[in-house]
C-alpha cells in the first residue's frame, strides 16, 4: 500500500512530496516513482499529528443538547455533581468517547491520553466503554487509558481494588488525584498508586491541582517515590498549578528535582489559574505536553479538542510573539506530547509513522495563531478527516 | 423598506420573527404583515451586533503575507519597530483599515472604536486613511476614531498640535498613553489631553498599561481631572492592568472612584497580564467593554477580531462556568461595549437599530463557548455578512 502526498510544505518549508508506504513515511522529496494512491496537498503546510496528552473521553457531553453547568466552585462540588449526572443524564462512556475521538480526529489529533473515572458507584463501566471505543477507532487514533480515581482513593474504600482490576483489564496507566487536598492522606494515596504501578509495571499520571506550597510538597513526595522505585521517565504530573506559584526560587528547586526524576508535566494552561512555566521546564530538561483537558462536560462548558488553538492559548499565555517562540507552543502540542506518551517514530522523517495534518498556512506561526480548519488528517497514512470533519 | 427576519430565537429564546423597518426593529413577534423582503433565519439564535471597543484599524497586517514578529519585549521596542515597519512595509492605513473592517463585519461586529496613530513622522496620514475607510464602509460598521499619540506626547514635541488638528478634522476622541511609564511627565500628559478634550468637547480614551501602584496613581490623576472638568461619563481607560493588582483593597478604592467619575474600563483580557476583574467593576457600577486590541500587527501576531471568541476568553479567564455567568461575558462584548461607545437604541427591542447577528447555537452560553461561524450579520437591517464572510 503506497500513498503519494504531493505538494505539501513540511513545517511551512519548500513544497515537496511525501511517499508513504505501509503507514510510514518512506521518502520526503520530489516523487520518483508512481504510487497506488496520489493525493494533492495543494501546497498546504504539513505537520505531524497533534498530540492531546490529557483528555477525559468518558466525560464529554459533545453531541448532546446543551446542558447548563451545575457544579459549584470546589473540586468536591464538581466530583459529586458529575457522579450524579452520569446516571441522571445517562452518560454512556462508549458513546461519548466516540463523539470525542471523532472530534479530536477532525481537529488533527492523532494520539491522545485519556483518563477514565474508576469509582465504587460506576465501577469499571467507563473503562469498558473506552476499551470498546478504542478498538472501534483503532485506525483513527492511538489512545492511552489512565485508570483514574476521580472520586478519591483513600476516602473511598474499594477504589484501590478497582484500580488494580482496571490495570489488569486494559488500562495503560495508574492515575491519582490531589493526595492531600482531596484525598486527605497523601502518604497512603501515593504509596497505593506507586504500589499498583510497580505491581503492573505501568506508568503513572497524577492530577495535581494542589496549589502553592501544598502542591510543592506533594511534588517532592512524587519525586521521592519515582526515584526509589526507579520509575524515572514513567511518571507524569498533570496540571501542576503549584509550579506557577510566586516563589520562583522554590519552583526552580522543584524543577531541578523533576528533571532528575524525568517526571513530565502536562498542562492545558487554564487562563484562570497559575500555570507551570513551560520554557523554564523545557530548559531544565523536563518534558512538557499540552492538553485539552475538559471538553464541554459537567466540569467545564468550554473546550473543543483543538490542539492548534491550544497552542495559540499557550503562546498567548506566555506572551510569545516571535515565530521561533510560537513554534515552541506547537512543539508542546506535537513533539512534546509524543515524548510524554512515549510515541516511537513520531515526526516528519523517513521511517516515522505517517500521522500528518495539513492546514492552509504560510508558516507554523500562522498555523498556530489562525488555527485554520484541518484540510486533511492522516493516521498511519490513511485519510481520517477532511475539511474539519472526521470521515469515520 | 421592510425586512421580515423569520424564525429566529432572540438570545436563544423561543422562535419568533423580527420585522425591520427603515433599519430599525419595528416588531418582535409572529409576523402579522407582508414585508418587501423575507429572510428565513432557520431557528438560529439572534443577538445584537457585537461591539469591539478597542482596535487599531491602521495597524493590522490582515490580508498581507505572513510577517514574523520583530519587536523586542518592551513598549518602546514595539513603538519604534512599528514606526519603522510602517514605512518599510508600506502599511497603507486606508487599505489595512478596510481589511480589518471586512474581517470584523464577518465576525458579527457592527460597531467599533479604533485608535489611530498620530505622530510627528506619519502626521495625520493614518487619520485620513481611517476617515476614507469609514466613509466607504458607512453602511457596514459604525466607527469611532481616537486620535492616539502612540509614539508619546510630551517626549515628542509637535504631537499635541497634531492631536489638536486631528480633533478638528474628524477624530472623535482624544487618546493618551502611559503618562508616566512611557511619556515621563504624567501631569503634562494628562493636562494636555484633558485640555484638548475640553477645547473640542470630545471624550477621552487612554491606554494605561502602567502596572500596580504606578497605574493606580495615574488612575487617581485621571479621576481627579474627570471630576474637575465635569467629564463624568466621557472618559475611558483601556487595559488598566493596575486593576488586576494583588492588593484588592487598593483596587476596591480605585473602583469606587472610577464609579463616582463614571469612567469606563475597556479590556482585551490578555492572558499574560493581570487584568481588571470585570464583575467587581460591574457590581460597583463601572461600565466594562470587551475588545480585540491588536489583530495580527507589528505589536502581536495573534488576533482575529472575533468578539464571540473574546467573550469565551473573558469567561475562561474569570473561570465563569454557569450559563448566567457566561451570558455576562457576552454582555461585556455587546451591551457593555454599547454603553461605552454611547450607542443609542442598541439591543433587541422595538425601536432599536437593527444590528443583528445570527449563529447556530441553542443558548447564549453555547454561542460563547463554541463561537460558531456567523450565519448572517445585519447592519441597520442590511445583510453585510453571511456564513463567516463579509459581502462588501
Amino acid at each position: 500500500m503506497t500513498l503519494l502526498l504531493k505538494n505539501v510544505r513540511p513545517m511551512g518549508g519548500p513544497v515537496t512530496d511525501i511517499l508513504i508506504t505501509e503507514g510510514r513515511i518512506a521518502d520526503i522529496g520530489p516523487a520518483q516513482a508512481a504510487a497506488e494512491t496520489v493525493v494533492d496537498g495543494g501546497n498546504a503546510l504539513v505537520m505531524p499529528g497533534l498530540v492531546d496528552a490529557h483528555v477525559h473521553l468518558d466525560k464529554t457531553l459533545w453531541g448532546m443538547t446543551w446542558r447548563g453547568h451545575q457544579a459549584g466552585p470546589t473540586l468536591d462540588d464538581k466530583i459529586s455533581t458529575e457522579r450524579r449526572l452520569r446516571t441522571e443524564w445517562d452518560l454512556n462512556p462508549e458513546r461519548q468517547a466516540e463523539q470525542h475521538i471523532a472530534l479530536s480526529a477532525a481537529m488533527g489529533t492523532t494520539s491522545l491520553r485519556s483518563h477514565v473515572d474508576i469509582d465504587t458507584v460506576h465501577g469499571l463501566k467507563g473503562l469498558e466503554g473506552l476499551l470498546a471505543a478504542r478498538a472501534r477507532y483503532a485506525d483513527v487514533m492511538d489512545i492511552e487509558i489512565v485508570a483514574f480515581p476521580q472520586s478519591g482513593l483513600m476516602i473511598r474504600p474499594g477504589t484501590a481494588e478497582l484500580l488494580d482490576e482496571a490495570l489488569a483489564n486494559g488500562a495503560d496507566l495508574v492515575g491519582g488525584l490531589d493526595p492531600y487536598g482531596l484525598d486527605r492522606d497523601p502518604k497512603g494515596h501515593l504509596d497505593t498508586i506507586f504500589a499498583l504501578a510497580d505491581k503492573h509495571t505501568k506508568p503513572i499520571d497524577i492530577h495535581l491541582h494542589e496549589g502553592d506550597e501544598l502542591g510543592a510538597v506533594t511534588t517532592e513526595m512524587i519525586v521521592e517515590r519515582t526515584l526509589a522505585l526507579g520509575m524515572e521517565g514513567k511518571v507524569a504530573i498533570s496540571h501542576a498549578f503549584c509550579l506557577g506559584m510566586q516563589d520562583r526560587r522554590r519552583v526552580a528547586g522543584l524543577t531541578e528535582k523533576l528533571a532528575r526524576a524525568d517526571i513530565a508535566i502536562i498542562t492545558s494552561m487554564p487562563p484562570s489559574r497559575p500555570v507551570p512555566v513551560a520554557d523554564e521546564l523545557r530548559s531544565a530538561g523536563v518534558r512538557v505536553a499540552g492538553a485539552s483537558d475538559n471538553v464541554r462536560d459537567t466540569w467545564a462548558p468550554y473546550g473543543n479538542a483543538d490542539m492548534l488553538q491550544r497552542a495559540m492559548h499557550i503562546g498567548q499565555r506566555y506572551n510569545w510573539r516571535m515565530d521561533a517562540d510560537i513554534e515552541v507552543a506547537l512543539d508542546i502540542c506535537t513533539y512534546g506530547g509524543a515524548a510524554v506518551l512515549g510515541l516511537r517514530e513520531y515526526g516528519l522523517s523517513n521511517g516515522c509513522v505517517a500521522d500528518l495534518v495539513l492546514v492552509e498556512a504560510e508558516t507554523v506561526a500562522e498555523a498556530v495563531v489562525a488555527a485554520p480548519v484541518r484540510k486533511q488528517v492522516f493516521k498511519r497514512g490513511k485519510l481520517v478527516a477532511a475539511n474539519g470533519k472526521a470521515l469515520a
